[in-house]
């Protein structure tokens, strides 16, 4: 066994596996379009990081990086809900406290990788590197080196495009008769800000709890923060890009301020550096892509992002990708000389996980930004933890399904839809047998409650069964 | 008024808006990636034609082109439904027998509109030029000289990517945010064949009747014919590229032959070039199109295919991309000097009529292939163009709405909607009408037959009343 692979990117997928393959015993040549990131050291500057789950720390696990990873990263096991007031509210994930997403460092998790990567002896990185050709029949990608413009043309068996959303791979592939494609872009966009560190005579560095993903939800947008471990937060503002309460509309730093002065007032004394962040900082743009098919010849075949770009509203991204990683890795272990074969069985795997994964993270948005502020959404999620609880196989919550364990995305969005049923009938249920027991107890009429019990007993066997077969 | 417009591609669209533009006093720089088509005389080899139908011909008529159009084109009134066993019939379009689509060839259309758009003085051609670069904001487009490498850079205050199906300029705005896109591609794909003309001794040199769109429906699949003037007609094989009765399963002429025996017997007499022209003409693939916006910065608009690519089977392509020329010619007359509020007008009324055709080309592909042969379809039809003899403004088939109509396609598309729940619930009563009639006729209840009546008209009120409602 002698088999070559070229992966196109080394952001956190590429480098994953690029682990993976090596240990494997594949001859593995990784190449970046953009600059080696170890020479730069950790990111200076702005902190952006992002939540690992239950998915993501298995697939770290696996190339032996979860411990060095969870020794910088920050344990959140729930939302902290902001009121326009200023009051907070914790929110637990799951039933089980010990359940937990962890913030941490983009960069820092890349560098990890990239550094792992680079100590298999069987890795070659090249940085620089832009794609501008593939050939699937025979193999071959061709680069061209952005510092000194010299084009190297590489043959391998296998191809992988792990060069994230706007990858030029897929951009390739594109112009495939029989390649289905689609980009749509949210109509909100996103804007970095920054919650400094406590300076002054406190015992935290943190102006707030930081073992929380902290939400102000505001019906149509939304900000968020996430913890560091230098004590500061990273806050993402979602807001539209266009129409009432949009980045045109309240643009410059006087109009944020003032704007954050109704919204998010209890935020803004943590922010010193708010009036530069507001005005320097871009708008960002979030898109979801899908593609189908993921390969071609039975040699290239993408990964990732490249595959998938999703919205960030599930924190998913990051984790769906490793999870590609292990498919790919296990298809081809499994499948031995035969690539096509483990391609199409990592496609048959991935894509509808892929697809899935992509509408919870869209409908994710309006729960995180519209319902998290509710009464009813607070009492909707004590039953599912209740219910969890009472019959912790059969019944899951969505939220714990996707984050706390590795169920495929598809299989868990199918059981929630169930799910939902199932809640909706207990609640119809539940209010029906207190309307009986009241009336009961209020007309005296003691000897018709066992006739009424039947009866209701009946609805809910009816109700049950007509959930788990509608869904 | 002194205005200028780059229009990216001379096909049918562009030359087409470039007379339009021309005679409202722009001044026209036309550019085009091929070779000019005059050079080559009317296209030698294969004739390909197309079907212009109502809204392509009276957009030809306000260019003056009608008349040269129709001297060339063939009358089809109606499909000519070919059995397995070869026996045919004929299904009239529409109730009216003056209605018919034309059979025109695609390059003699293409030629007409280029010489009439060369013909206007302030229309410059440009061939051999590949677009490569647009800035929206200053009015420039970049384009290469094919043959000579050359590049050479436009200014003007209106750009219009009518390139086509597979656009350069759409490419280009692809990678600009908030650009939503998709591309789509059929599982089925076409090959075109030839129907020679008969040589000897026929009164006529058309081996079938020339007056039809001929049809050889089979379900999963199906051929179509179109008359050409030289007595050939041009066959299109529409099969699945993949599986059961695909381009890969029955390839190579002797396969091919074969299954015409089974399939298209009574076409294979006609067609001595079929060896040949099977193993020669290429598969070809359709996909649809869907972008938003179809603008960037006021001043880069799509038009045509370049916008909205759609599947063959309404034969409406070429006769939507001519009611888009027509839509912002209008916007631009009506809009004066301000071109960024001309091309939303003309995004707002062409947008969702795309989107309609875009859904009807493919459902009516459907509709030829397989339900073209059933009984039920036929009743259906004779059941349309009784209600739409009955009245006239209120029940129009789909088909006269989209092809002898200028009703705007979404319209067209809503009120075919409304109209199929009022031909099932009209069917449903009729039924209902006939059984009561039995009933009454049978059991001598001649008293009940009052009641009964006064039950079914009630029913037949509230059938219609949710069906215009619910649609």
């Amino acid at each position: 066994m002698n088999k070559s692979v070229v992966i196109v990117g080394a952001g956190l997928a590429g480098c994953l596996l690029a682990v993976y393959l090596a240990r494997a015993g594949w001859t593995v040549d990784l190449r970046e379009r953009r600059g080696d990131s170890r020479a730069r050291g950790h990111a200076a500057g702005r902190s952006i990081n992002l939540a690992i789950s239950a998915r993501g720390l298995k697939a770290l696990r696996r190339a032996g990086l979860e411990e060095t990873i969870l020794r910088n990263a920050i344990r959140m096991p729930g939302r902290m809900i902001h009121s326009r007031a200023g009051a907070q509210e914790f929110q637990q994930y799951s039933r089980d406290p010990n359940h937990a997403i962890q913030s941490v460092s983009r960069s820092a998790l890349n560098l990890a990788l990239l550094e792992a990567a680079a100590a298999e002896k069987n890795v070659g990185i090249t940085f620089h590197q832009r794609c501008v050709e593939v050939a699937a029949a025979s193999g071959t990608v061709i680069f061209i080196d952005d510092s000194t413009q010299q084009p190297s043309s590489v043959v391998a068996d296998l191809i992988v495009g792990a060069d994230g959303a706007y990858s030029a791979m897929r951009g390739i592939m594109q112009k495939n008769e029989g390649f289905d494609y689609s980009q749509e872009w949210l109509s909100h966009g996103y804007k970095e800000m920054q919650i400094q560190p406590v300076t002054s005579g406190a015992h935290t560095p943190f102006a707030m709890n930081p073992n929380a993903l902290h939400i102000w939800p505001r019906g149509a947008s939304m900000m968020i923060a996430l913890p560091n471990p230098d004590g500061s937060f990273t806050c993402t503002l979602f807001w539209p890009h266009s129409g009432s309460g949009s980045f045109t509309e309240i643009s410059g730093a006087a109009n944020g301020r003032a704007h954050f002065q109704r919204d998010y007032a209890d935020a803004l004394p943590f922010m010193p550096t708010f009036d530069a962040d507001f005005d320097a900082n871009p708008v960002g743009s979030m898109l979801t892509v899908r593609c189908n098919p993921w390969s071609q010849g039975g040699r290239v075949v993408l990964l990732g992002d490249a595959a998938h770009a999703i919205v960030p509203f599930f924190g998913q991204g990051a984790n769906a990708s490793f999870e590609d990683c292990e498919s790919l890795t296990d298809a081809l272990a499994a499948h031995g000389d035969n690539i096509a074969a483990a391609i199409s069985a990592y496609e048959l795997d991935r894509k509808r996980n892929a697809d899935a994964i992509a509408e919870m993270a869209l409908t994710n948005f309006v729960e995180m930004r519209d319902k998290t502020a509710s009464r009813a959404f607070k009492w909707k999620k004590k039953l599912e933890h209740f219910l969890h609880g009472v019959a912790p196989k059969f019944f899951i919550p969505r939220y714990d399904m996707v984050s706390f364990s590795t169920i495929p995305y598809a299989d868990a969005l199918q059981k929630s839809h169930k799910q939902d049923g199932i809640r909706s009938r207990l609640v119809i249920f539940f209010l029906c047998c207190i309307s009986v027991g009241l009336w009961a107890a209020l007309s005296n009429h003691q000897s018709s409650i066992f006739v009424y019990t039947c009866i209701f007993v009946g609805l809910f066997i009816s109700f049950m069964w007509s959930a788990t077969r509608n869904k």
